[in-house]
């Protein structure tokens, strides 16, 4: 998963500025590395590094990328361990000219399509997917940037958002069947892409619309052109989007993610009865569930586990005898608002449940009589193929188990998962234009790009 | 105001770790600098630096602390522009041996008493009341270690919330009137003493019970021993730690912070009648007394702004024309909560007024028809002597203007304040046991300390 | 001008280590930037970045490059300013499996060979003529690794000193000219690639022998196998490699750089007669023809001028207003040395005659009656197009200027070059063999590899 | 051992970037910590910290501080482990105002002082001796600055030589005896005090001449006055900053240190009558006397060991597997000069022998024929106690042995040390003006200066 931004202006503007703070707002979708490539009226510059947007900018980093047209990128690792070589945006000379690459998602036949490139006297200097694509449009001769990048993007199966920065303007293009989002926003006459609306809001820009799947929007002097590069036979946007990974700021699809959370929230309180005193969040993301719960089910909202925002990336992990003192780094439970009660614990997901079971017995030390767990999704079952980082099968903890047994193993006194018809219902959208795979609905491409990646491994390491 | 924690363990404990994860719970009263001293047996190590924790402690600096004895200090800046120099624990060799010290407060007589020293050949390297409260200490010669910080407490005039580490020993102390809260921890045969009681959590702790006004602990290998040390006519504990400052997770002289702040909104909604369609709370204080306000009233409760919780404090500024593009930094507003809503905003306190006013245009320019203001303290309109970090008065809104005023200043459709009966009664302690001076009511100590300091400036810079 | 160094050892050892040794012997070859890479057994590892080893490296770093196969660069920029990204060793993925390349010399017709590839289809990641060779390894198809290079090398025109890791080997190979050296080295059953002997010294290793101009070495489990990729019409080793870039103690087709450094010396002194008190050299390289000119002369060698070897990259340069208080910051006069003496100051070259200048005033300040320059080389008069950073022709201070000229806007009472005849008498070396093309013999290969690069600029700014 | 740097300028000038440069030049005398105190017209603020110059400095540091006074410190660790706490200049607040002080040179009576003081009741934050000399200062009620520094003076036994910035004035002061070198330097309105006159030169000053033995300069808006605070009955100026410790370009007591050097390299050629064929000095400070004797004994002199002056702090030292390896990190010989000769190896003094040893391997394993170790010092028998970092009498490979014992130990073929007389006549100083106690002339104070230091332990860590 990462988050993409582009800047397009025909006025003066510090595009990277704007990109920096389009960032920002995008950090919640990957802190391995950041990155802003700026054109500058005649070549590109790029500025990169491991970390979160924080770490890897300073003023004078943006300083050194002046320009009106511009691609950030902020990056969680794909499959393996991070190399900060894979930071992107990917730069790169082609016949036609400069590039500035930055991808969201990740290409099922990747692997597949590298081998055949191999064959054909490729060098690849990255393991990313990006440089793939960039390698699919350099292969494209005697056609337009526009046609070369749409020729290419035909052959990726899988998810891909993607801003590129090329002769001089800004393009956007999404796969056919829109699994990652990517919307277009403007402010005067500058225009912007996003991986989600709430990037626009930081920016000063307006969500104007989505990006529709298999859509490339060309934005230059002349303002915005689109094409439509490949017609899905479905649609697959991606419901985690909704249910765990997008800001609740942000708008997809013509919906505020907050109010969709909510909207799950009150479905699950209509078939869900539980006799209890309060309800309460899993930190950090399921707040909004939990109100719209607690709405319908007339039952107080409360904090029950209040968090320590200080902790961070540098906190240095108590060792195993430390943890066996009980230290409550992260969280620690509110005893006035648990002690003796009969507690709804909602949370938006399980994948391993080792989070989950933590929480419980927390509450429960903290003197909870009950702990009934609610969640705001399906079991999570399958591994997700188009870009989300879970871990395999057999440490989903839904995997093979049913409701009861995952109950047992996290310790709550009662377990209730969100249903299907609800989830696509609070959504408000038909759940055949979803991807709902990690929960058990078909996947909606190809699941295997063409076999393993065995042999492919290219130097890791900091560049 | 800053945060002291310490710790003493007959049995083998590493101190330093248990330290660092206090700390990183009282990281929310002073990022500026944060130390650790630890007793090896033999000597005093330090450790700190400009910074919160996450900055000044690594592995390799922890480990350069072993010991069982030890105190740590994070701080907010004294008044004037923070020094490194400052940082503390401030650890000096004196005829009582080696002593480490973390001072949590604010010294009134600090410059008489700087004075005075200054006249008996004293040499000072720091600008902190720690450091005279050290030389007072010096100054006792022929009197055990605990006798000589007696007597040097008893003329310090003002708030002090001390750790100390010295002849093997923890020592705290805490001001005849209470004002800054220190509270007594202990796990097995470890004692611990912090500002506030979520840092027993997070140490695997817990809480025994505050420190008395006017009361020394001494731990040693026999165990914990309280002298008291000065009588006060009356007690003065802050009661802003309750309404802003501590933790929600904290109890304070036997009460749940968070249960407080509810209370303080139940007994606001009682008194408030507004006509609305939600309750939001100001970010990030406010939700505790938003969320009994918003039960009291009967008017659901939902989250309005979002926070940008990646914004800290190497966030790069933007210029103010990018601030003129009207870029959403730190908070977002989620506009399908407020369109067209009455919006009822809770804050804990409106000091310059100048965040009020913001957040009060966010929500109209996000739809909200109407936007009131119910704030769960009353007027602020006094500085604070005893550490608090607050403007002068010709800064503070509420200083010499009437509600009206105030509410007209801010942008809000109507403006309520808590009124001092309801305070004390929602923190349930006697107004005269507290300090309320910010709110109007009167210093509880004498308030020049002998003058001003001018001429007592010492190096800044950096250690 | 960059420094290579590999090892391939068949019995375990820590080849990152003894290369970091042998990039430190090689430093100044250039501090642009550092990396090495290491071949784990599975795949290629590589760190690198901008700045010296020192800076670059740490114990972290080359503990993470476990492997007994390896290769490093260090870097001095190529045309333009230096790249972050233009690091070396370059790690591709290619169809002969992973390779790491590091490259010194260069390459004059990369800009033809980059216009070229690009039409065929490649992507340019940096503006490296690493990449350019690695895109040339890559389009070889059919053949074996060994084969593919040899066929890439044969493409290019320029100087070229590689050092290769591929399939476990470890390849070096030197351009047919033999413009740039390289070297073989041996420590029991361990191999080494080195640009200079004294990296082998550094790494505990014996120099064997130079590669051959257009000899290509492989060395894997069965030892050191030798192919001969072209053949040369000439030989053209850069002469100015014995002249300044090499370290004294290196030893260079069978002469030992100092030595011949003391011959050119000695040999100036015999043609050049100078009534003078001292002989002193010009900091910091000159000394070695400095103490053989006054062997000869029959004059006192002394010390001049007292050099601050703490003043590196990190020192701030003083304001202009401080320059004009006229401090000393890298080179202090001994005036004892100076006052009232004839001097003969002996340096290696005069590029731009600026430094020569100061040198020279600040010797006459500080006493000197006369200055006569002896230059231990002939007129610096046009550009280096194999790989010395020096300046266009415009600023070489010997371009159309007579010896006269020059004598006087350096400030000198006489000056005084080697003539080409003792230069390669000198050296031991018929000068058929040598490049002396920036003195102004004929350059060895043809001039322009195929017009300007405009329009190649890659992204610049940090990986 | 340290080096002290002071400005005071009438008209405005930035005194830090001044200091900055001296600094620079008297870097040699210290790397463990570097600091620069100024006096802005009405608060003295400091910068300082580990490290070099280099890295404890940055353009924005030297920025913030402003202002026309100042003193700088760079230092070598006083006895034990170095503390970052210990950094100088000092900067204390006492009555007479702010204080900023920089010390070099040992204080032998430090330990009965400081108990003293800590009777007195006063508080050590450091382990320095300059902080008990602020102390001392600040317990002299009733006189002026200058007075009660003198008064201070005079309490103290063993070498210093002081730059005090305080009340607005420069003042610099040497002990009676004039162990450390002080001198003062003029340019234009400006006047500089510094530990060696190479100091001046960096600044663009010019040396006026030496504090004498037991002399105050105070330097204010007047200009220079003196004062004579002590009459010693003897003068002691140590001889090792003759032969090791001052830069050759420094002028100490009217004489170029390179000077002096070179004379006792003749005076040792005239005395030792060795048959050899080439002189070489051991890097990297013996080539002054190794000139002067290869010019007394007709004998040539040449380069024999290269030196890898990149080589610092930073470098990560070999494992002793690598040492056995024979690797040549920071020497390496030049064989051409060493092969089938007899090689006289001038050096200026041996310590504990170690690296004697090691470059007499180096040299016959290159093919030295034989080697003759000439030192241009006596035997080196006894400890330091005023200042110099040496380690204690048994770790001293002379003293207890005949230097044929030494001679064998170091496995040179002859060993010949400088005798007394000579010495004192190529410094050209009567020997009662020197201190030549480390060759065992009488120590020229009390040897103890009241006992041990136990339990003065003060923390330890970085501040």
């Amino acid at each position: 998963m990462s988050g993409v931004f582009g800047v397009y202006s025909p006025s003066p503007v510090e595009a990277a500025d704007l990109t920096y703070l389009g960032l920002y707002a995008l950090q919640h979708r990957g802190q391995e590395s950041a990155g802003i490539a700026v054109f500058d009226g005649s070549a590109v510059r790029v500025h990169k590094g491991p970390g979160p947007v924080s770490r890897v900018f300073d003023e004078a980093s943006l300083k050194g990328l002046p320009g009106r047209v511009s691609v950030g990128h902020v990056r969680h690792a794909e499959r393996g361990a991070p190399s900060a070589a894979d930071a992107q945006p990917l730069v790169g000379l082609l016949r036609h000219g400069q590039l500035a690459l930055a991808h969201d998602g990740s290409v099922v036949n990747a692997g597949a399509l590298r081998r055949e490139l191999l064959e054909a006297g490729v060098v690849f200097q990255t393991e990313t997917s990006a440089e793939v694509i960039l390698h699919l449009i350099a292969a494209e001769a005697g056609v337009s940037l526009e046609e070369a990048i749409c020729r290419a993007a035909r052959r990726l199966v899988g998810s891909y958002a993607i801003g590129i920065v090329g002769q001089g303007r800004l393009i956007g293009i999404r796969d056919p069947l829109g699994i990652r989002p990517l919307a277009v926003g403007r402010s005067g006459d500058a225009w912007f892409v996003a991986s989600e609306s709430c990037a626009f809001d930081a920016a000063g820009a307006e969500l104007v619309r989505d990006v529709a799947p298999g859509e490339m929007v060309v934005i230059d002097e002349e303002g915005l052109r689109s094409l439509r590069f490949a017609e899905g036979a479905r649609e697959a946007m991606c419901v985690f989007e909704f249910i765990y990974f997008a800001r609740p700021d942000s708008v997809i699809d013509g919906k505020t993610v907050h109010e969709v959370r909510k909207e799950i929230g009150r479905r699950l309180a209509r078939k869900v009865a539980i006799e209890a005193d309060v309800v309460i969040a899993a930190p950090d993301s399921a707040s909004s569930a939990a109100l719209g719960f607690a709405e319908t089910a007339g039952i107080p909202f409360d904090v029950g586990l209040a968090t320590n925002r200080y902790v961070g990336r540098t906190f240095i992990q108590p060792t195993p005898a430390m943890r066996r003192r009980g230290v409550h780094i992260k969280h620690n439970p509110i005893v006035e608002t648990l002690r003796g009660k009969r507690v709804i614990l909602v949370d938006d997901s399980i994948v391993r449940g080792t989070t989950s079971r933590r929480m419980i017995r927390l509450l429960k030390e903290a003197g909870a009589k009950e702990v009934h767990m609610v969640v705001a999704s399906p079991p999570f079952s399958h591994p997700c193929l188009y870009g989300i980082d879970v871990p395999s099968s057999d440490q989903l903890i839904a995997a093979g188990r049913s409701v009861n047994e995952v109950c047992r193993l996290i310790g709550a006194d009662s377990l209730h998962y969100l249903d299907f018809e609800s989830l696509y219902q609070a959504v408000g959208v038909d759940g055949r234009r979803l991807c709902a795979a990690c929960f058990g609905a078909p996947y909606p491409t190809p699941v295997d790009g063409g076999a393993s990646q065995g042999g492919d491994v290219l130097a890791k390491g900091r560049m």
